[in-house]
């Protein structure tokens, strides 16, 4: 019965996804689903992302969070749109959630909308929310082991941002064994090391970017 | 009826929770379950602790994770015995996994189980498991507004190891603002400052443990 109820659960999910995918492909609007372990600096990379694009590209931002509405506050000061979700509790944004929001948003107007989810490894990599690509960023203070103990979330993104390289030398890691780690989990997966607080590594991000805006306007 | 099965199912945790409750205080073990964000340097505090504790107390570990035995395997390397759950995508341990681990320990035998649940700051939360106490690690470098973002947590637990003290001065971080920020969202929580690398501040929280095991002994 439990698991009846789950795949329901996720069938549905499955279907407004679709159909929030149709309205952002409609409007031309890049979404990107970001996720990530709880401090990882996702809402730190959107604000500078938000910052450094601020001439090439229109950027909107959906924000999850359990509590508080801090990170859309920080977003607008970046100088985005932001929407906030709380979830109340809930530990994942699922599809439905997206539809609410976008039914108020002005798509068009976007060439980017980036949807920031909780801070969870393991319970958003099972909702879609009708994003074009996903996208993961794991900070190299949470360790190597990552992608081999939470698997779902390294293999259903097609991007992980390796964040927070400036402090490698402090912990002592070496950023290449984060990236060898990953490739054993998803080998397909494209890795960018980033460091959100000094700018390195951005540009890579900066251009993957504007690949997935160009393939919309096609 | 989605609530409604939602109260059902942590009704029927919360019963099976009072029976392993019941069946540690019996055996005079002082059960802990550990919660936090993934990276946070659980098994890392629990590796030192064991170590330095080994010629006082007999330690036993139930370690859960999504996938890998990793974490088990450096606790046993540490010297404690290590029984590992993988949820197998499940985002949270829950009291009849705990229940069936139980059900094959010699339990007598300990003076501390600690129960090291999946990293993640907002399942786990709603999940007693039978233990004594909750206690969750925070890092230095998940930031400082994790208490208002995630407050479930740090409202269900009575201590915060705050970890990774080490990289504060790298991070540019005052400890104190973790205190204050924890402060606000649970008034009564006891919050440790450590470092699992270096050692330094653990004896508090050795003696706040040693505590905890001579409780059960009355």
């Amino acid at each position: 019965m439990k698991v009846k109820l789950s795949q329901d659960v996720l069938q549905a999910n499955e279907a407004i996804a679709e159909v929030n995918a149709a309205r952002l492909r409609e409007a031309g609007v890049f979404a990107v689903d970001m996720m990530s372990s709880p401090g990882s600096g996702k809402t730190t990379i959107l604000e500078r992302t938000i910052d450094d694009l601020s001439d090439r590209l229109e950027i909107a931002v959906i924000v999850g969070d359990v509590s508080t509405t801090r990170d859309a506050e920080r977003i607008e000061e970046a100088g985005a749109d932001a929407v906030q979700i709380n979830t109340g509790g809930a530990c994942h944004l699922d599809a439905n959630m997206i539809r609410d929001v976008l039914d108020d948003m002005e798509l068009a107007g976007y060439d980017v909308l980036f949807i920031e989810n909780i801070g969870n490894l393991v319970c958003p990599a099972g909702y879609v929310l009708g994003e074009a690509e996903r996208v993961m960023v794991l900070s190299t203070p949470e360790g190597t082991d990552k992608p081999a103990k939470y698997p779902a979330m390294f293999r259903t993104c097609s991007v992980a941002l390796l964040n927070k390289i400036d402090l490698s030398e402090a912990l002592g890691v070496d950023d290449q064994e984060f990236v060898e780690e990953i490739g054993m989990v998803n080998p397909h997966m494209k890795v960018m090391s980033v460091s959100a607080l000094t700018g390195e590594g951005m540009e890579e991000w900066y251009d993957w970017l504007q690949d997935g805006v160009n393939s919309m306007r096609k």
